[in-house]
């Protein structure tokens, strides 16, 4: 049985059909020599799960949308302030090929430019191997499947390579590349010469989406908070001259590649990639913006839309007898985050639980927040000082111990010890 | 007994004390002579619950933080594609006072600017009462009591506005401004100096983050998609000169005021409000960006955070009798949004159900997207197409009717019947 | 007989017939409802003689023409430092209604847009009189007529002047305008709407070509070192955003009227006018610019022009007997500037007198410049040194005195006292 | 006997010594090695006679110095229109190592900024030499002695030429520089590297001064209207971002080097040089600054000073008998420029010649620009038309010969046989 979305992502293909506006990247031959007509769509949850429709095998030139993961490997090498003081995070409300290098430090304004991923490109470390080869490293990681670069297209762009060897040197001559300037270039060219697929892409924006971690191997790429930062670069800078004209209509994190891809992130839920390369006047894939949009929409995809405003994690709340002694028990299920303990705590204070004994049954939570760890922990501490014994039924220590100046602790239970005792004597 | 949250606030407050630099707006003697150490910070949920520490009752003017609110009604009032044609939402790169206009039309890049208020102003409805009314009304009912003007502070602006009077009178030039300009510039310091408190700007964040909802009136302001559309300017446009910084630090959409408020909006979750009146050199409150950068770390709400990877709304699947008949039921829970729903399909097609009887349990479900809507309809229709009986026990009708050429539809049970059906002849 | 410069001016009229590109001005009926085709053109020397060809009587609004005079007077009134630290004297490399402030301090770019006309028009003084009745007076006195407002295009203009009110408020919040806005724009446009023909503009510029003194009635209205500063400002900034363009092809200090005059000046030689109401893109007037073009390139004004290679104001050298004494005349002529004078000393030292009397016949000097006055003061306290006894033969006194410290001094004699002495004996 | 001009120029040297502001150009060790004392002033007359005083042989680099003379090459090479398609003529508002680069086009503003400078060195041809050398030749040629270039410096600033490599790779990839890149600031590096004495540069500057030709070889090296063309953009865009401040203070057409040299030209006098290698914030010689304006100010070089107010170029009038013939004499002397033939035509029209036979005597006439050849040659046209016989004594053919439709023509005769004529039978 096909998937359903497999089913949708077809519609999403034929229904953008009649979109051939735009025009093929010229300005070198490989580019200008491509198929115009192909195109490919491809989604890839946070669990790995790849959908793609399409040409999903056609190989293409990731081009710019290198520029996230490249930015992404540079802070792990660097760390963060370091970056931070050789590439701003700034738009630059210029379009992709402008110099938009500060005035006066001569930095650039942001990763997602061509002044800055050259400079990005050149702060990844290159110990044992050239930065470039890193990078591939990384994106074979990211697609699990060795990505290769297309030479053919390398060298052309090389030969063509004066805009970018003018920004190279324009960098090294503020002291913002640390790196020759005529090799930096030919790296990051290279870099931009992988030759990718949307499956590919899709994994590698999944990756993204799933906070650093590959969903499939498991790897831990990046940390969190560089997964973080990079996500709101590309929310801010990804699109170019057009940032909040996206930020407002697709409203994801997004950049697109000169031949004709786009990726999209959006955080906890999915990565998304579409392919078909003729180019609007922004540079970007006409029929990929179309996509993007419809994909955005459809699919409760813009990171502003409050389709979940948050529920109590509260599942119910009864009053039993645990071990024959009479107990207030709330089922909590579901993430634990900000609103979750919110609610939690505002009906632990509204209602105050009747018994002596309070427990908590979080064998079904998910995820606990540190905001949802601390504030439980605090709220446990005001149930003890009132008087309450408290149990926790928390197989995963979702939640921390806690012990008071007096000695007084929560207790921690098994599932099956509280079954046991909920079941030993009955309910009250 | 005190909730942990106002602890937690308390906490934010106490541990901030020792930002102390700064200075006071100093440009009418009504702001300078503000109290520079008053400091309140005030937290709404999506539900309506308010949480306040500090100076929290003390009152100062809403000032810049009134620009989202306007425009959000202006938008209600013209549609969002006559407001786009005289203001744009594009980052400006400039500091607030700057002209930002655009040199081709003269169109204001974006609400957020001085010169885009103005033109937002102008473009409320004023049939049966000013502009200013209606943007007051707005305000008192975000903030559930009758919110008024400062009216002395209102004069001093107005006798010192002339920079207001100066992108009136251009935006007038340029036919942007479909109004007097001086009128327009009263109005505009009318709606500035209305007056407030940290818990009125928590409950007015609150409502965006509801989606356009007042939490406790139960209203709707704005409508979900407008709504969306205010969040992403105020993400890329509202923190002035430093969106990019902003966004990648502390990640939420936010606005501040020049009497030292910020609100920010963290959509589906929560609206924050801090106050403390000395300004840094953006003209944002020096201690106010320090609270909501601990606000956001310490809470999660960086947009970006994908501290919620989606998990499965599949609650359970058992295999049992259902009025005698074996049945695969499908216990769905939460939210269904597209994570959900395609985890959902991709077990049904995975591990097709093993009877031909198959029931979705969906009551324990809160919210269903277009999204998962539309897929589970299509997935219903493969599984009838498979020669399944398809049971839907879903009380609040979240997932739409289906019928299929054959007349082979869906059949709806009531939880009643439903319970009665599994106990009637117990499971098999 | 009529003058062949008159037959000249016909000849740029008939031989410019042909350019009839451009359009009115369009932003107010009264410019729009102008005669397309009316076309004079004006020429004044130092002495004050116009010649005038086409539409000579015909009047139109001063409009932008006016800023030159008005900035000359605001600096007689407040002098120079003053007013430089209110306008600058950068070209702005912007259109004419662009805002060219200051991004720093709000000053605008220089006093030749309108932001600066503003500006300086609010510098004029008004102790008396209102600064426009001043300005006017100070017209009338160019023109040697009076000089009147067109009341009904001042009107007019008034009613759209919502630019300029713009620019006059931004001025004033940027503590630029020491004035009030709405005032100052009034004053400025009612100075725009004078009214003249192109014998008035070529009277005023003839002025400025002549040091500030108005040729006919010999009034000294600006000192010719502000004169000078003036005829800067035009040379940079007198043709908006093509002043390169401008000083590479016509070359002299010019400034255009949107109701289509231009005034150029030739230092020390004269002022011309050409009037044709159609404009260019930039805002100048179609056949002005080529009629200023040709004027230019026919005439011999661009300041570039190397045409007069200086020559020896030496015009002979004669050895005599003066009153029975051998004596060496140096008869000089012209001007006495710096390559003159140079001249001079050069061949004195290279060819020393040969007698110990040395006689300047200065009688047919005309202007003597600073550096020539103290360079032949230099040059004869030598003479003398070397022993030679010196005659000045200089009836206006352009030579000053000289006695050094040994008493010894150059004698002054007539030009009586000198021929007679000469005839007296013979030559030696 | 000493100069009283080289007094004077010591006195410069002597005034301006307190001057000690500013540093070394630092970005390579050859400059920042400079002695920061050394000091000199140079004046060529475009007689080609050369006051100096100082260390009027140090040697220094010609740097920025050099690019209107290089910018004179390219046009002369090229043609003016085919140049400024490459590099545009607008003031850039930059600093000196600013981009200024079109963002339409690519194309540098001017040729005095570095981008400029870059694509006009490639513009010179370099048919049988590098282009290098065809500019060293050149330099020779106006120096009028062998320039060679300080290999050690060019071999430095290449290491360090970053900036100007980035910039040529910019320009390569707009299409702006026919020409490798790197082969093309080799060139320019080289051109700047040139090593020249405040006397050198002076001979250089004086050549402009004498519209293209070298006072004393008599060489013309650019055409008339060639140096005019680059006199104006010296003027406009010579001193980087204060070009409307030296020419409202300087006011002449000039041009500095980052060696500390700065060289001046007053079109028609003289060219300055002068050299002190301090530089103040605009990267200008600090010293030579304040050199050139107390040069400017104590010469009277400031182009818009009106100091040789044009006086009539009528000698005086006689009426005599020539060869026993009553006539009116006309004895003209000086240039003939526009303001001298409109005085001429003034007179006769107003005073005509109260004899048939009318005489000009042009024997004392230095140059008659086309203004005054035409006007006259059309006012001896009138004057037959009106009955006059018309004998020219115009021995330089000053004025051309004409002969009207019914083959009446002006008269051409000798000086000997004029003054034979006149004496002949003495006065009437």
């Amino acid at each position: 049985m096909r998937s359903p979305i497999l089913d949708y992502l077809d519609g999403i293909i034929a229904g953008t059909d009649h979109v051939d506006s735009g025009a093929l990247a010229d300005y070198i031959p490989e580019l200008a020599a491509a198929d115009p007509d192909r195109v490919a769509v491809a989604l890839c949850t946070v669990n790995g799960t790849v959908y793609a429709s399409g040409d999903t095998d056609d190989r293409f030139s990731i081009q710019s949308m290198s520029k996230p993961f490249a930015y992404a490997l540079a802070i792990e090498d660097r760390g963060l302030e370091d970056v931070l003081e050789r590439v701003g995070v700034e738009p630059s409300g210029e379009a992709f090929n402008e110099l938009s290098l500060d005035p006066e430090t001569g930095k650039p304004r942001n990763p997602m430019i061509n002044a800055g991923a050259i400079a990005t490109h050149a702060l990844v470390k290159r110990d044992d191997a050239a930065a470039v080869d890193r990078i591939l490293a990384l994106f074979s990681d990211l697609a699990q499947r060795p990505v290769g670069i297309d030479e053919a297209l390398a060298a052309s762009e090389l030969a063509t390579g004066d805009r970018n060897l003018g920004l190279a040197y324009l960098l090294h001559a503020s002291d913002q590349l640390g790196h020759d300037p005529a090799a930096a270039v030919e790296g990051y060219i290279r870099q931009c010469s992988a030759s990718v697929t949307v499956r590919d892409l899709a994994l590698m924006a999944a990756t993204l989406a799933n906070g650093g971690v590959q969903p499939n191997s498991g790897l831990r790429l990046f940390s969190r908070r560089n997964t973080r930062h990079v996500l709101s670069v590309m929310a801010s800078c990804g699109m170019y001259d057009a940032a909040g004209d996206w930020l407002t209509s697709v409203g994801i994190p997004a950049k697109s590649g000169v031949a004709g891809g786009i990726i999209g992130v959006l955080p906890g839920q999915v990565g998304v990639a579409v392919f078909s390369p003729r180019l609007d006047a922004h540079g970007n894939s006409a029929r990929g913006v179309v996509m993007m949009e419809k994909l955005s929409e459809d699919l409760g995809l813009h990171l502003m839309e409050a389709g979940r405003p948050a529920r109590s994690s509260l599942r119910e709340t009864r009053t039993v007898a645990v071990e024959g002694v009479p107990a207030t028990v709330y089922v909590l299920q579901g993430d634990m985050v900000l609103s979750s303990i919110e609610a939690l705590t505002h009906e632990l204070i509204g209602n105050p639980p009747p018994t002596d004994l309070v427990v908590f049954d979080m064998s079904r939570v998910d995820e606990v927040l540190p905001v949802a760890r601390r504030t439980s922990a605090a709220m446990a501490a005001k149930l003890i000082d009132a008087g309450h014994r408290i149990i926790l039924v928390d197989p995963e220590e979702t939640v921390p111990g806690f012990q008071d100046s007096q000695g007084r602790a929560v207790e921690r239970w098994s599932v099956d010890r509280f079954e046991q005792g909920l079941t030993s004597r009955g309910s009250v």
